[in-house]
């Protein structure tokens, strides 16, 4: 499919599947055949749920973020999706589009990390597609399995809403990230530890952004008691929009109990736009009868999840109103982008 | 999860997302949720078969290839592996990275033709993911359905080999096609009937490049009848050559009875290697016992799908050979570059 034609390029490329995306565990019984014919073959009794996801080279991380952030980035994003739905991590596939001038020594770091997260998540490398490409460009789909999906239009007036994890520190962390690159002239082997230490922001903010813990288990152990989940990666306040029109329901919060990254207060309008728009949070909003409350909380503390209980579902038509005690607030959202 | 956040950017690509990409049919029984919540939702008792392809702006496709043209591409190649396992095809998840100056037009263009094609060979647009990119990127993955996956590994010595359709046609309108948006400066509207007009070349040429007919109807209804099969896009000699091996057997192949494209000789050296390394031919080399030549032909005929007996499988270890009558020959692959 390609233009230019050429086989030898096609061969190295062959090759280059087989030395770093082959032999990794294929601990999966449903998937009855992985990488190496015209499609894997899955078969499995439960619901199989699948999400997508594409991170683009200076879109979705920087020009010279490291193959193991890459790494980290794309496959975290996607997996995210499947917390969301209460889902095991079963197999993903891989569509990676590369440079020409790119290393072996990148692919192998990539690859290298892509399969420590497999490993830490249990998830099998099912297939994919390699191509190239002007500019970095990793697509995954990511495919679980649960007996009943959670989904965004199950939230029920009465409910209360909960957050996992921490808010806010990945979007804080990005401007000392981005100038980070700068600095260094294209040094990219700048590691967390390196750059907290330059900066002094919160490592956990940078955490955040490259590592983000995706509260699977959590998700999925939690999901008989739920009645809604949504991923909150594209900020809280646009996803529980989402949320809120797909259940037919209102949501209100308090700004107070927002579980904000450290350092980040509530009362500070940049703050507070870097938890509820800033995005790359790879956490859930989700909610639950008052009923499910302790269990929840047992459950959490049992897999050492952070969880927060953030406000409560009210009847109406979509909308999500903020508290400031008993005031409602309008948190100003533009103002983070000058952080 | 962007580097430059943007919050009406974002609200615009899901207001594109509903314009172009929803109300499309949901005609699919075992999907039980398709676009709008984390993940989709699928659940049948027939093993699910998956694959993904990768097309990307001057790589796969033309700079200036028109939308409907990049449609067509991307997911008639990712619709072939459907065909090459014998699958149904249910339903497909689009990745789609765009550069920011693209306009609504486009995209329109775009929407309109895969679901064009979508209608066509009766598959759902199930999920996927928009993305800000410099270079248009999209990635398919199609999902389809099939008791008994026709896999590369089923080649028998005995065995008849067949390819459905006709082969070089793609690779020999290429050179043609890029020439085309060097001559017309950018525009990008010359339609098939345009160049083969002005550049005398056939029509079946460019149509084997833009329009390929994917053999689904036919792999799914023979499928039972074969005993392996795979896609060639990437050419004939390179594809035989991995099912050869995945087989553990030898092939065959009769250069004469190979179906070349329109004006294309198999005694030309350039013409046979187009055929046999041009790539981009969307069609199946599959295999099936001798006994089940007739039936192979009459179901073929009855639903006006050319196919073409062009060889045998033997005893061996992975090896592909080409004879010209009685002698063996080494096709010369180089010599297409410069046709």
């Amino acid at each position: 499919m390609r233009l230019q034609c050429n086989l030898l390029e096609r061969m190295r490329e062959f090759d280059l599947i087989k030395t770093h995306f082959t032999d990794w565990s294929t601990n999966c019984s449903n998937l009855k055949l992985g990488i190496g014919d015209d499609c894997l073959v899955w078969q499995g009794d439960q619901p199989l749920v699948i999400s997508t996801d594409t991170a683009v080279q200076g879109v979705h991380f920087p020009e010279q973020a490291r193959p193991d952030q890459v790494a980290s980035r794309a496959f975290l994003s996607a997996l995210s999706d499947l917390a969301a739905m209460g889902a095991s991590a079963d197999f993903f596939t891989l569509a990676l589009s590369l440079p020409a001038d790119l290393t072996d020594h990148w692919l192998s770091e990539f690859a290298k990390q892509l399969r420590v997260l497999a490993q830490q998540y249990q998830i099998v490398l099912a297939g994919g597609d390699t191509t190239r490409s002007k500019l970095i460009t990793v697509t995954i789909s990511v495919h679980g399995c649960v007996a009943k999906p959670l989904l965004r239009s199950g939230a029920i007036a009465g409910d209360d809403i909960w957050v996992t994890g921490r808010l806010g520190g990945a979007a804080a962390a990005l401007p000392t990230i981005l100038a980070s690159y700068d600095e260094t002239s294209g040094d990219a082997n700048l590691g967390t530890q390196a750059v907290s230490a330059k900066t002094s922001i919160p490592s956990q903010w940078l955490n955040a952004y490259w590592q983000p813990d995706i509260p699977m288990l959590f998700a999925k152990q939690a999901s008989s008691l739920l009645n809604s989940a949504i991923d909150i990666s594209d900020g809280l306040m646009g996803d529980a929009g989402h949320l809120a029109r797909a259940s037919q329901v209102d949501l209100e919060f308090d700004i107070h109990a927002l579980p904000l990254a450290e350092q980040l207060q509530p009362n500070v309008p940049q703050h507070l736009a870097l938890a509820l728009a800033g995005g790359d949070d790879y956490q859930l909003c989700f909610t639950a009868t008052k009923a499910a409350r302790q269990s929840i909380t047992l459950l959490a503390e049992s897999i050492n999840q952070p969880v927060s209980l953030v406000g409560r579902v009210v009847r109406g038509n979509g909308d999500v109103r903020w508290y400031d005690g008993t005031h409602q607030i309008k948190p100003a959202l533009q103002g983070y982008q000058h952080f």
